[in-house]
C-alpha cells in the first residue's frame, strides 16, 4: 500500500472512522439483560469438572454486557472498516490501478464492495479449490477473480503476477496499519454507544455503576480487529483483552505472548473458521505490548458452541462461531472471571464485547450443533463452513 | 378480564402506548438494502412455475421495506405488549387476585412477566402432555402451573376452577380488546420510527420517495396482533394486509372473509406454529373489516423457509416460523406483488413488515431446513418447535 501509512494511535483511529463512516453501518450496540445476569452468575462447580479450575471456588464477577454488533454490517462483518479505510487512503493514481487481496473470506468480499463504490478494478485471488458459492459471491460483488494453488507460495505468485500486470495495490487482509486503523473504529462507537446506553438508563433512574466501559474483548485471529481495537482504545484506562480458540492450538496469540515469540504457522479445524489464522507481524507487535493488550484468554470449541446458542436463540442474533469466542470467554473462563471479580468488586465491569461478523447459514449451523460433543472436538464433522478444506494457514 | 374496557381506536392504542411503555423494549425498525432490492426484482418465470401464477408476466413492484424487530422484545415476542397492558388495566382489586390464561407459548411466558412485574400470582394452564422445558420455562417465571387434558374442554374447565378457587382474572391470547390495543403499540413504533429513518436518509442526501409508510404486513394467527396493527393505523392511509400459511388450511382469515363466515377450526402443522389458531370473534369483526384489512394473503411452507433463511443469513436476525410469513408474501405472493406494482407505481411502497417473535431453537431451524420439501409440505418432520404434539386448536 502508499508508503505514507499513520501512526497506531487512538488519534489516527479517529481520523480514519472520519474517513469511513459515509460507506459504513452505524451498527448498534445492545445489551442483553438475561446474558448479563448469565455473566454475573457463578457457573456450577459441575461446569468446572474436567478443566483446569476442577475443585476450585467458583468466581463471582459482577457484570454488565454490551455487544458491539458487526453482524449487521455491511457485508455482514467489520472487515469493511479496514476496506474502505484502505481503499480510501489510496492517492488517485493508486487507486486508478486497482486493489489485489488474497482470500476467499470476508476480507475478499469486503475489498470488492470498496472497489466497486469507488469505482476501481478489485482481483481477488483464490485457491481453485474454493467452493462455487464462495466464487459466485465474490464475483456478484464486481471483483475479477484469479485462481492459485492453497499453499501460501503458490498464492503469493499470482498476486506478484497481478501486481506486475495492472500496478495493483495490495491490501492484506490484517497486517497494515490502514487494516488496522479502520478495524479499530469499531471500538470507538462502542464507547461512544455504550455511554449513551448508560446514560439513558440514569435518565430512566435504573441503576447504574460506571458511566462507560471498564474494558472490551475481541476475538483474534490474524489480529486485525483486536490490534485495532487495542489502538483505539490506547490511554483512554479501558482494558482490551483478546479471545482466541484453544482447539489444536488455535490460541496462538496467547502462546506466543505467553512464550515471548510469534507463532507464524497454525493449523487447526476449530469451528470459529475466521479465527484460524496466526498473528502477522505488525499485529504481535501490538498485540504483544501489554500496555496495549492487557492479557488473551482461550475457550473450548464447547464453550463457543454454548455461546453461540445463547446469542441465537437468547439475544436473537445471527453470528459466526467466531464473533462469540469473546463472550464465550466471559462466561466460562475462570481465569477471566476471577480476574473480573478481583478487579471489578462490589461495583463490577461494564464489558464491551465485539462480535465479529454474521456470514455463517443454516447448514453451517446445524452441522455445528449436530455433532456430539467429542466429535465437534475432534472437528471432523465442521470442515469449514461451507465445507472447504482449510490447508495450513500463514501469517500475511 | 374488567368490564370497562376502551373502544378499538387509534386513540386508545396510544392510551395503551403511553401505559405501557416503562415495562416493554423499543424494539428497533430495520432496513436491509438486500431484501428491499430482492422485494424490488421481478420473480423468475421458472419459480411461478406450478403456482397459480405460471405463465403470466411476473410483478415488477418497487418496494422500500422496514422491519420491525419484536423477536427484540421481552421474552422474545410481541405478546408482553398486550400483556403489560391487559395486567395494567386491571383494578387494584382485581389484580390482587391475579391473573389465570390458558397457553403453551409466547402469550403464557408475556402473562408470566407482567404478573410477576406487578406482583401478582399468574396460573397458566397447560395440558399434561406440554414438553418439560416448556413447563419449566413457565415456571421459571413464577407462574403457578396447572395441568389440564389437551381439548379445548378441558382446557376451559380447569381455567373456571381456577377463577372459582382464587378470583383470578381471565387474560386470554388474543381475543380481548386490551390485548389487541396493546399488540397495536407497535405499529405507533413502526409508524414513527420508518418516518425518522427516511428523515435521516434525506438529511444523507440519499433518494427517498414518500415521507412515511404505504402499507404494513403483519402475519395472522389468532389475530390479535393483525387487529391491533389495523385499529393503530385506521384513518392514517397506510393499508394493512394480514399474511397466512396456506399449509393445511392455516388460511382460515383469508378463507374465512372470502366466504364472509368466519371459520372456527383448524387443524394444521405448519411450521409457522404460532399461526395454528384460528381468529377469534373480536378479531374476526376487526380483520374482516374492509376498511381495517385491506386484504389477506397466503404463502407456501416453501416460501415461509425461504424467506427465513434470508431474514437469517441475509439480515442477521434470529426469527421463529411465525415472523416471516408477511415477508414470504411480498416476496413470493404475485398477487400481492401485482397490488403493489399497480398501486405503487414508478415510486414504489415503503411497506412496514412486522416480525412477530424470534422464541425457536437452533434443533428446530436444523430440522425446518433438514426436512426434505415434500417433507416439509407434509410436515411429519416439523411437528412443534419443541416436537409437542399440536391438537385441533379452536379460538378461545
Amino acid at each position: 500500500m502508499s508508503s505514507t501509512t499513520p501512526p497506531l494511535t487512538r488519534a489516527s483511529v479517529v481520523e480514519a472512522h472520519e474517513r469511513i463512516k459515509p460507506y459504513i453501518h452505524l451498527t448498534p450496540t445492545l445489551t442483553n439483560t438475561t446474558l448479563s445476569d448469565l455473566a454475573s452468575t457463578p457457573q456450577s462447580k459441575d461446569a468446572l469438572r474436567g478443566t483446569p479450575w476442577e475443585g476450585q471456588e467458583p468466581a463471582k464477577p459482577r457484570i454488565k454486557l454490551f455487544f458491539k454488533c458487526e453482524n449487521f454490517q455491511r457485508i455482514g462483518a467489520f472487515k469493511v472498516r479496514g476496506a474502505f479505510h484502505a481503499v480510501g487512503r489510496l492517492s488517485e493514481g493508486e487507486r486508478a490501478k486497482g486493489v489485489v487481496t488474497h482470500s476467499s473470506g470476508n476480507h475478499a468480499q469486503a475489498l470488492a464492495l470498496a472497489a466497486k463504490t469507488f469505482s476501481i478494478p478489485a482481483h481477488i485471488i483464490m485457491p481453485t479449490i474454493s467452493t462455487p458459492s464462495k466464487i459466485a459471491g465474490t464475483r456478484s460483488q464486481g471483483a475479477h477473480i484469479h485462481f492459485s494453488g492453497s499453499t501460501s507460495e503458490e498464492r503469493e505468485a499470482v498476486v506478484q503476477k497481478v501486481i506486475r500486470e495492472t500496478g495493483a495495490t495490495f491490501v492484506p487482509p490484517y497486517d497494515h496499519p490502514n487494516i488496522i486503523l479502520g478495524q479499530g473504529t469499531l471500538a470507538l462507537e462502542l464507547q461512544e454507544q455504550t455511554e449513551r446506553l448508560i446514560e439513558g438508563d440514569k435518565r430512566l433512574s435504573v441503576e447504574v455503576g460506571k458511566g462507560g466501559l471498564d474494558a472490551v474483548i475481541a476475538p483474534c485471529g490474524g489480529g486485525g480487529m483486536l490490534s485495532g481495537v487495542a489502538t483505539a482504545l490506547s490511554g483512554t484506562g479501558i482494558k482490551v483483552f483478546g479471545a482466541e480458540p484453544s482447539f489444536e492450538g488455535a490460541d496462538d496469540a496467547k502462546r506466543g505472548v505467553e512464550a515471548g515469540k510469534r507463532i507464524e504457522r497454525v493449523k487447526t479445524l476449530t469451528i470459529a473458521d475466521g479465527l484460524r489464522t496466526p498473528l502477522g507481524e505488525l499485529t504481535w507487535s501490538v498485540i504483544s505490548d501489554k500496555e496495549k493488550v492487557h492479557n488473551l484468554y482461550s475457550v473450548t470449541e464447547k464453550n463457543i458452541k454454548d455461546a453461540m446458542r445463547l446469542v441465537l436463540e437468547r439475544m436473537k442474533c445471527f453470528v459466526e462461531p467466531s464473533a462469540v469466542v469473546g463472550l464465550a470467554t466471559i462466561l466460562y473462563n475462570e481465569d477471566f472471571r476471577r480476574l473480573v471479580e478481583k478487579e471489578g468488586g462490589e461495583e463490577g465491569w461494564n464489558i464491551g464485547v465485539a462480535f465479529s461478523g454474521g456470514n455463517t447459514t443454516v447448514e453451517a449451523i446445524s452441522k455445528i450443533f449436530a455433532a456430539p460433543e467429542e466429535r465437534a472436538e475432534r472437528a471432523e464433522g465442521v470442515v469449514g463452513k461451507d465445507g472447504e478444506r482449510v490447508a495450513e494457514n500463514v501469517a500475511g
